[in-house]
């Protein structure tokens, strides 16, 4: 069986840190496939797909992490091709990478008790953003 | 078919870079599974799944290389929330992420000579971790 | 359906960057499957795969972010150990992952318009790769 869904919502770009866990749980369980692989997918260069804990400390930490190492600014070839400004939010969202896998087993994502499905949004304004989630396996 | 396993280890935390590769070889074989894709994926917020080359060097390198671009400390806002002081824990987790995935052929991943499958505990304390192997495939 | 291909292709190491796409999606194509899962998987620990806007700006970009963060040098443990001076690619490989999953819908990876699938080469030397291409799926 495989079930393709998508999850659509607006963000502030800006280095948002989108906890996607509940919905993505939802649509596992609206599939009825108990047992696979959940691919979670960012479509667009300028976010991020992982895991964290999904509290306001980290929402604060990872941010500005980001801003440390790859600080936005002018200072990148990319913003001289296009001129948006936001060659910082490309190469965050390369780092990071678009997808993530989850094992699902007796109908349930095999995640930790304090651990999220997050996007990072790296753009430097507000997005509509769709994620894909998919399901291979079996019920 | 569909296989779901686990690897539990204990762990110093601290950087810990853990060869899961022989282990992960064995599942596969037990499964009878020959053409698919296998999933490593750690429940956890502190740790991530990645590949590198298992020797002595750059199991020094890797611990180094994080302390430097995230150094542990006490100037994450994570350890204001809990006091538990791996804010920098966290930052490294979701930076590696949680999940790899790789390709069954012939019965056989299809790995690198010099590559192995590595858990790296980013935990400030030792940990007992439990890894997720899953293959989606046919005999 | 399990389909199991190879793209073969030689680099100049040093941080190139490698589009995959057009390559990725014939493959896709021959396969004759519609829906399911496609993994992007490189054997070996000195290259990345991720997603980046293939453009002339990002292409320096990158490499210059890399560079900045973890320096080619005689600095690294492992270069000690064998001395081939490629200490600063196998942490760079690490941190990017070898892997990236993307799923396929109505015979098209679900990919964003500016977003290319790429393989990074962080080796010292020019290499000549194969990047396995997995897809998972139904007709």
């Amino acid at each position: 069986m495989i079930e393709t869904s998508s999850i659509q919502f607006e963000t502030n770009g800006d280095g948002d840190v989108i906890d996607l866990t509940s919905r993505v749980v939802e649509i596992v369980k609206n599939s009825g496939i108990t047992r696979g692989v959940v691919t979670v997918f960012i479509p667009g260069s300028t976010a991020g797909i992982t895991t964290i804990e999904h509290e306001p400390g980290l929402l604060r930490d990872l941010p500005e992490f980001f801003e440390k190492i790859i600080p936005r600014g002018p200072t990148y070839h990319h913003d001289a091709t296009w001129g948006d400004g936001n060659g910082f939010s490309h190469i965050r969202a390369a780092l990071v990478g678009p997808s993530l896998s989850i094992p699902l087993s007796s109908g349930r994502m095999i995640l930790g008790t304090w651990q999220q499905i997050v996007l990072l949004d790296f753009d430097n304004r507000p997005r509509s953003r769709e994620v894909v989630i998919q399901i291979v396996g079996e019920d």
